[in-house]
């Protein structure tokens, strides 16, 4: 049995709850928040504390904090005996060199407590100072059906850089997408099966070879059309950008 | 039975071949281009033709070909008592005046060869001028397991501004994060859940609901240390471009 103690209750910290109590192998000792409402829908499930001086014993904890309160937290986690974890993205195993054992515990996924937490085959990227730890980690990573990475902290924040990419900025592009629908009255939806096939391609080819489009062939024609037609300046800005990315990558430069 | 004439041997007309091949109800009768080497892949199966004057009697004539070449060939199949249609997103109705009955049959999804013909709910664009017309070809859109919409060509013209934000652009964005992972020696596939679950998302909300990450949280220390990191021009321009705008767009100037 594996014995957690969960610092936080944000979208990460509830997708990891949630996950953890699917496993009869891991069983979550305690959820630890600052303020206690945000306590309350815990409460029912597992013993809250809103002391860091009361943590109970456990084989690790797991801070999924803010970034910014990740070393302040460390700090006052520096005598316990247990394995520390934070679930960061951008922030180095070094935030938490006040701790015995530390390690980095971040699920490459978007979580959102809007959306039912039916997520399997999360990567993790996992980086210890310790080989056990390393272990330990990779146990309850497999244990919930996510896939265990071991990732650099420099690389994880390559990793983290990439995914303001495909994800945040992806998703910008799709309310873009959104946005011209409903100006023309025309319902999102028809664009729904080309956003899953362009995401879903990518298990077949890399995106280079899949590149389509009008910059891609260098349609000058078709690329004026656009432009005339978006009256919005920051999406005109975003097509010219992008449009000449796209060109200067394939060789046709505008 | 529906008889129909395919013109053209490029993505869309392969696909539409495969498609119309598992329907007991929609007979191919002949393949057109204008190069006999194009039409090897089709010879075995169907009559085909390299001239426009040979084109048997058909319901339904698709042009799925170029759209430079479309008001051309359009010229040239005036005599013809069948719908003609034309599959593309930007080409209005209009460049088919010259034929006797036009339509427009513009599958939304992004197609190629290197990749399955697995596709079904792929969305068609309809538009005809008579409404007989637009029965035929929502009778085939069904099917083939597609799904019909009534679209104006005007709308159509956004649609296909729309998908180049939604496909081509967001290609482009998958594209960068392959290659910030190929640079520093990470798996592209740690990104591909996440990528999947982006676009999988907007089955549930918006995407304006969806948005998270440094940009819109407005978390400017994480904004500078990736502006920092990346050392390629493009990528920081582009970077800062869609940084910008989702901030002006949740309120948060920079």
């Amino acid at each position: 049995m594996i014995d957690v103690v969960l610092l936080g209750t944000g979208n990460i910290a509830t997708y990891l709850f949630e996950a953890f109590s699917t496993s009869n192998k891991i069983r979550i000792l305690q959820v630890y928040n600052h303020s206690q409402a945000s306590l309350t829908p815990f409460k029912e499930k597992v013993s809250t504390t809103i002391f860091l001086e009361k943590l109970k014993k456990a084989d690790l904890y797991i801070l999924a904090v803010k970034d910014d309160v990740i070393p302040k937290m460390a700090a006052a986690l520096s005598n316990l005996n247990g394995l520390v974890v934070h679930t960061s993205g951008a922030v180095s195993l070094e935030a938490l060199k006040q701790c015995q054992h530390s390690g980095v515990f971040y699920p490459l996924q978007t979580f959102s407590k809007a959306i039912p937490a039916h997520h399997r085959d999360i990567p993790f990227c996992l980086e210890t100072e310790r080989q056990e730890d390393l272990e330990l980690l990779k146990t309850i990573v497999h244990k919930i059906g996510g896939k265990a990475y071991q990732v650099t902290s420099g690389q994880r924040k390559k990793l983290h850089l990439a995914a303001v990419f495909v994800c945040n900025f992806v998703n910008h592009l799709y309310a873009i997408g959104e946005e011209i629908c409903l100006i023309n009255e025309i319902p999102f939806e028809i664009l729904q099966p080309l956003i899953l096939e362009t995401a879903q391609n990518l298990s077949h080819a890399s995106p280079r070879k899949l590149q389509t489009g009008p910059a891609k062939r260098n349609d000058l024609a078709t690329i004026q059309t656009h432009l005339k037609s978006i009256s919005n300046k920051e999406h005109k800005e975003i097509y010219q950008l992008l449009t000449h990315a796209i060109q200067t990558d394939y060789g046709k430069k505008l």
